[in-house]
C-alpha cells in the first residue's frame, strides 16, 4: 500500500479536500494520505512544480504524489500519471507541474489517465473537479494495487510533457548571475537558482559579498551582505545571503521579511548578481 | 475501527485541534482522524452544515463525522450523535448543523450524548470546550467500539432536530429562479441552489444566458453569460455560469473572484434569475 | 511505534512540512505523524511553549512531541530531546520551548542530539533546517525504536534548560491580580494566569466582578463583567469572564473579539485585576 502525498491550491476554506480524501478512502480505507499543502497560490502551476521538487526526494520510493493546481480543468490539457527513474509516481494535470521534478527525478514514462476506466463514475456529469473525480480516484486505485501503472491509460512520449523554461546561473571568476527561482512566502526569503557548491568556488562563508537584485531593469536591493551558513550569524533585521535547504543561495532578513521590505518576488525578471567584495 | 472525519471553526492558531485529537488517540491510538477542515468561518453553523453535505457522500459507510461549530456551548442546546439511513454518524451540537445532511442522507435516529457516561472526566469543571471533552471523546469511544450507538445516550425524535430553512429553485419554461446557497471563498465562486439536471431542460451547455443576481432589491450583477461545463471555455477574467461539483449551477470569473468583484455573498437575500437568451 | 505530534511556525505556504514528514516516513513508513499546528506565530518561542502545555496532557504516554520554532537554528543553542516524569518526549531547540511543559510535566532528563549520529546525512551542507534534518529525523528514529532514548546523545543537567519567567497570580480576600498569559488569536479571547479553582474562593459563578485590564500603565478595559461558566450566559457582543479550557480565568466578547476591540495582547505587561463587586 503506497502512501499518497497530496498538494493543491484549494485551501481548507471549503470541502474540496474532504471530498477528495473521502474518494481515496472509499477506494481503500487503508491508504494513508499525507497533506503536503493545500496552500499553493491559486492557479500557480509554477509554484506547484517547485514545491514538488522541494520535498519529493525525502519520501520513500513508490510514494504517489498528487498535485492539483489545474486552471485548465475540463479543457484539452492532459491528465496524467508520470513515473520517475527513481520510482516515484506523479498524478497531475500535464500543465507544467512536472517541470522541476523532471530535472531532478527524470520522468521515464508518462500515461494519460483513461477517463472511461479510471474516473469516479458517480460524478460523471461534473467537468470541473478532476482533483476529486480523476486524480484522487485514480491515485487511490494505483496506491492500493487495484490497477497497475500500465492500466492507468495510454503511454505518450515523455518529450511531450509540458514544461516551464528553467535557466541555469552563470558562474564566473569573481561573480555569479542568477535569478530568484521561488520565494518562501512565510519567512519572506528569496531562493535563487545559484548552486551553493559552485558559488563556494567564488566566495567563502563568512565573507561579505556585493549584491544587486533587479526587478526587470530596476535595482530593488543593493548592498554589501554577509554570506553565511545560518541566519543567526547576523543581527536581527540585517540582510544575509545564506545556503538554503536545497543547497542554493538565498536572501533573508534575519527575523524579518526580505520579500516585503524590498517588494520582491520571483521569476526570471528578478535577476541577482553577486560579486566578490574585492571585485573592481 | 471507524474513521473520524473532523471539521470545526477553530483554525490551527492555537492548541484546540491538538488537544482534541489527543483525547481521541488516548481513547484508542488506532483510530484514524482525518481533518476535513478547521477553517469553517467562526460561529457559522450554516456553513458547517453545507460543508458536511459537500463531502459526506464520498466517504465509506460507517464513517463518523464530527462537526464542532458551537457558539452555544454550555447552554441548553443538545449535544447529539445522529445516524443516517445510509449508515453515517454525525457527532455535533444540534444547532442547525444537520440541516443539509438530513436532506441528502436522511437521519433515522438521533441520541443526546450522556454527559455522565460519555464525557472526559478529567476536565469536568470546563463548560466551554465540548469539542474536546464531549464530541471528540464520545466519537472516539464509538469509533473503536468501546460503546455501541445505543450507549451514546437517550434517543429523541428526529423531528426535533434543529434545521435551517432550505428553499428549492423554481424552474419555468424559459427561466429559473434560485439563490446563492454557499460560496467557494477560495476561488471566489458562488454556488446556487439550482440543479443542473433540471436547468438542462431550459438551457443547453454552450448557450449564452441572461443572468440577474440580486442582493435584496439591488442588482449586483447582470449580464449575458456563457453556460459552460468547465471554466476554460471562456477567457481569463470572463464570467461563466457552470455546473459545479455538486451538480448545481454556479457563477465564476475564470481565474478571478466573482465574490470579490461583485461584492457578493450567500444566503436567501442573494436571489438569482437565469433566463434564456431569446426570452422576451 | 510511538506517535509523533508536530508543531512549528512554518505554515503550509511552502514545502517545509512535506519535506520533514517525508524524512520521518522514510525512516519508517509506519510512524504516524499528527499535525498539532504549523501556525505558531513566526519566531514566537513563548507561544510554542504555551501551546505544548495546552495539549500535551491529553495524549497517550510515550507520545513524541516535536516543536520547531527555531530562530537560532545554526547557532550555538542546543538541539535536545527532553523526557518528562510522566513519560512524554519533547524534541526541540532548547530555547525556551520547554518552559511551560517543565512546570506541568517535570522534565527528568534531557539529552543533546548527537549531530554525528542522528542527523540526516544527505543534507549535511545545510545549516538552517534542523526541523527536517535533525529534529524530524531523530524523532523518527526514536519513534520506531531505531535508537533508544540513551542513544539520542549526551545528557546534560535539566537545570540548564532555557526557560522564560513564569509568574503566579496573587489571590487576596476580595481581589486577584494576574496577567494575560496567552491569547486565543482565532476567537479573540485572552487567557489569564489566574487559576479558576483559587478564584472561586473569591467570586462565584453568576456574580458580576470588577475588572481592570492594563497595558503597562494604561487601562485598556475596565468594567463590571459577568463571571460565567460558559459564553452563552451573556448576550452576543457582551464581555464575559469565564473559566477556560485549562481551568484558568479568561476574557471574551461573546461572538466577538476582545483582542481586537480592546487592542489587547499577552505577556507580563498585560496586567489584570479582578475585584469583588462589593469591594470598597
Amino acid at each position: 500500500m503506497n502512501i499518497i502525498v497530496f498538494q493543491s491550491d484549494w485551501t481548507y476554506m471549503e470541502g474540496a479536500v474532504a471530498s477528495t480524501y473521502g474518494v481515496i478512502k472509499n477506494v481503500n480505507p487503508n491508504i494513508e494520505i499525507i497533506t503536503a499543502t493545500h496552500d499553493i497560490p491559486k492557479f500557480d502551476i509554477y509554484s506547484a512544480s517547485y514545491r514538488l521538487r522541494q520535498y519529493v526526494s525525502f519520501w520513500p520510493k513508490g510514494t504517489i504524489f498528487v498535485s492539483v493546481v489545474d486552471p485548465g480543468v475540463g479543457t484539452k490539457r492532459k491528465a496524467c500519471i508520470a513515473k520517475s527513474e527513481d520510482g516515484y509516481y506523479f498524478v497531475t494535470p500535464d500543465n507544467g507541474t512536472l517541470t522541476h521534478i523532471n530535472k531532478e527525478h527524470p520522468i521515464i514514462e508518462v500515461r494519460e489517465i483513461d477517463e472511461e476506466k479510471n474516473r469516479l463514475a458517480s460524478t460523471k456529469g461534473v467537468a470541473i473537479f478532476h482533483g476529486r473525480d480523476l486524480f484522487g480516484y485514480c491515485a487511490a486505485k494505483l496506491a492500493c494495487g487495484l490497477i497497475s501503472y500500465e492500466e492507468v491509460g495510454e503511454k505518450y512520449p515523455v518529450e511531450e510533457i509540458i514544461q516551464f523554461e528553467i535557466i541555469e546561473a552563470k558562474y564566473e571568476k569573481d561573480k555569479v548571475e542568477g535569478y530568484i527561482e521561488i520565494d518562501d512566502p512565510n519567512f519572506g526569503n528569496l531562493w535563487t537558482n545559484i548552486e551553493t557548491e559552485k558559488a563556494l568556488d567564488i566566495f567563502n562563508y563568512g565573507e561579505d559579498v556585493l549584491i544587486e537584485l533587479y526587478k526587470g531593469e530596476e535595482i530593488i536591493y543593493e548592498g554589501k551582505t554577509k554570506f553565511s551558513k545560518a541566519f543567526g550569524d547576523v543581527e536581527v533585521g540585517e540582510v544575509v545571503l545564506y545556503n538554503n535547504e536545497l543547497m542554493k543561495l538565498a536572501l533573508a532578513i534575519y527575523q524579518g521579511s526580505f520579500l516585503e521590505k524590498y517588494k520582491a518576488g520571483f521569476g526570471l525578471e528578478y535577476k541577482i548578481i553577486i560579486r566578490r567584495n574585492d571585485y573592481e
